[in-house]
């Protein structure tokens, strides 16, 4: 498997850049983007998993969101600087969806398989659970209940200040959980397991491959934004899809190669970690980020997504809520994630 | 009690072959047909408790739900084949809401009445709650919001794929409580139980009058169908009103009598699971199969309900979801859940 | 502080008679209103106070509840009787807004920064959440959604028979909680913490302050009304920012005192019974109530609020759920209710 992703990014970095100079058509162009950012996206969670053992599972989830997300932002802001708003918020809803529906459902499932029932923290799904629905349930819907009796500029006022709120209680959370309420969060138990799995690499070479697999993606990213309107007009694809699909998953393939390995490691705790957490970054860091870098872009974007964007976060998390606010996961669970993504991915097919 | 229905069935058949060869007016067929699916729903439920005894409560359980919903398919099946699309989906609303706000507020009162506190397996609630979610906020919510942006043949396309994920889903969650996590949803204490109780008939007898019943059941329920124009013009009901209110506490009426009876007898598991056991019975198969008969009918149901049905239906779920986490119920609570049922039904009437 | 709230009182009340005399304009009579209101408030939290303590923690808590929500329903009925329907359900709305998020995020906040974690009675927490579902996301919706297929006569039936069912729910709560259920609702700890408190004032002197204090604060109030109007008119304000933000606040000045002073005691439970209690009081008592007292009024008032309120109450109730459901809080829980409270007053002050 390891070896798989070392060929699609020895080929397809070179592949790129010879296809710019040669000015190959788009199609190849974003089928290897794709592939390559999969294969630098696996460099990233190996890189990430090492750092993890290192530091622990809290500060090991956090890295992981951090540099799955990473790929994320940088995709986002190439699209952003295209002018493609409808596909940066069909992204950002791709990315929540494909993390609560997709990483988790196949993290629950792959581990199901092996054992019976998995236990994870109920102190951090409570956290979570809570987050989310701040995130999803108020600081998305309320713009855009509201933006429907509101003009364009009122709108955009709305959406800064939800913005600036969402980061602040982020970091807030962030100070809460490292600092004022440690203790609560790490528990005896998995603090121990740390020591009994080795890295895979040092943490120097950790480092260094997170960084350059960074900036491959990066550059990689630039080439695969100028694809989509190519893609839409050939396959009749709408931004909707290519965002809400194809962007969410390739931009989150670390997370889903690092969680499942997790999973399957009955390390549940690091695997909910990577995908709740990894949604509560795209929703509470990523989202308004983006909307303040909009700012300075030729369109500012509001906060504000479609109705069944909208829809099919609330019910996601309504559902993860639920089945996680036990602390247990098992196989059933996971496939019920996974019929819910299925059905909501026919749907933003058909749309 | 039981003199009563026996009456009803007595009088009932042969009053409705009477009124067939006299060409008797629809009111009148109308009632008669009603009464006699309750008295013969009365007789599937007394032979479905005997048979429950004898097999344990989950499966006790399961032969409820499915003999009650025998009652509820053959009915839409027969108002498929008359064209009343609306209806059907009235019935499928009321039955949902029938049996998650009526069947379980009377359980919850009756067995309260009796009973300080009362207790019900926490898995099952939690198995139950997921599913229940899964039904009716996500595959029911899907189809409904992304069908305003959808053409009619997409919005069937939606409504096929929906149908299969979920009886896919539903066969594999029998699966998992019957297989693969047998021991989890079975305590010691409720089998034990069993032993204590004598069946009122044997396991032959009580065949023959399920399979003698729901034979009957079907005959009657062509009869009642064809009464329904009549009934709407005579009393000014509507379509949604007859759908929501009458054909589901008609269908409904075996799931009532059991489930009180089993709740008076402090056997809470047993009435949860066929109050709560019988609504995803019907989401996730009824529903669905209903769906997919429909397309070899002259006119095809998509599984798009009302805006005012997908509204109740939800609220309904989040109640009965928020009340029964705790594995615990109160007269109180089921007072709730009738007053919900009220406030309902009084905006079904008015609609 | 204490004498800051006499002064406010002891300058309020002359103030404003001599205002009525001299014919001042709106600008002050409002202000000095709002501050004799608050100044009101804080006698009657703290006889209330002192009364709760002679009586237990839940008749304690009620006692807060009825007379923070005799202000509230006083303003209302003087707004009700100037035709102002708008202002009375957006105040309403502001009153659940409040109490939810406000209130119990300062008392969280408050309390949590004294303490690093704070409990409260899981048994309370449940039957709040229960009843915070039944009454804002069914009772208060389904006459929304209604309505929307109902003409104006219709409408309003159903928003009596609605508002019926609140206030006979509401009272069966009380009697199971103080009745039937007794012994569940009060813990042994919490009693015996009482005898180590002293009351402020004795029972009669309590007794004569609340009294008082009410009939000042109906006269007070029906100033404070007559004002709306200008209000609007010069700060360019909307009937929806007046009635959520402003009367809100001004109205619920008693619980915020209370509750908060209960936090920072460490008597979370409490403080949460202020809160939330208030809230079912607004939702299941005086909102009704008020529809009933419409019907002899010159306009009568349906249950049926805007969008943007009912969006707003959702989403407050499934976070405040979501965050009391394990009976613990503490600062970020804080946080994020004021977090939610801040977006959607900025989405009322841009609506």
């Amino acid at each position: 498997m390891n070896r798989l992703f070392i060929v699609l990014v020895a080929l397809g970095l070179p592949s790129i850049l010879i296809g710019i100079v040669m000015n190959w058509s788009d199609i190849p162009i974003f089928i290897i983007s794709c592939l390559t950012i999969i294969g630098l996206a696996s460099f990233i969670g190996r890189a990430t998993e090492s750092l993890a053992i290192v530091s622990g599972p809290r500060i090991g989830g956090l890295l992981n969101a951090t540099f799955g997300n990473a790929v994320e932002m940088i995709i986002s802001i190439f699209t952003l600087k295209a002018g493609l708003i409808g596909i940066v918020l069909a992204s950002l809803t791709g990315s929540v969806l494909g993390n609560l529906l997709l990483v988790l459902g196949v993290s629950f499932m792959a581990g199901g398989l092996k054992f019976k029932t998995q236990r994870f923290s109920l102190h951090d799904a409570r956290y979570n659970s809570g987050l989310l629905i701040f995130a999803v349930i108020i600081a998305f819907v309320i713009p855009e209940v509201f933006s429907q009796s509101l003009d364009a500029s009122d709108t955009l006022t709305l959406s800064i200040g939800v913005s600036i709120i969402l980061i602040a209680l982020y970091l807030a959370g962030l100070f809460f959980k490292l600092v004022t309420h440690r203790g609560v969060f790490s528990s005896g138990d998995i603090e121990k397991e740390e020591h009994e799995e080795l890295p895979e690499w040092s943490k120097k070479k950790s480092i260094i491959i997170l960084l350059l697999s960074t900036v491959a993606v990066a550059f990689v990213s630039e080439q695969l934004v100028h694809t989509f309107e190519t893609l839409g007009k050939t396959f009749g694809w709408t931004e909707l899809f290519i965002g809400v699909i194809i962007v969410a998953i390739v931009g989150n393939a670390a997370e889903h190669f690092s969680a499942i390995t997790m999973a399957m490691k009955n390390r549940m705790d690091v695997a909910v970690e990577i995908a709740v957490g990894s949604t509560l970054q795209v929703a509470m860091f990523v989202a308004p980020v983006l909307v303040l870098i909009s700012l300075i872009m030729p369109e500012s974007m509001p906060l504000v997504f479609t109705i069944p964007e909208l829809v099919a976060m609330i019910t996601a998390t309504l559902l993860v809520i639920n089945l996680s606010n036990d602390g247990e996961s098992n196989w059933f669970e996971g496939l019920t994630l996974l019929a819910a993504y299925l059905i909501i991915g026919i749907g933003f097919f058909l749309l």
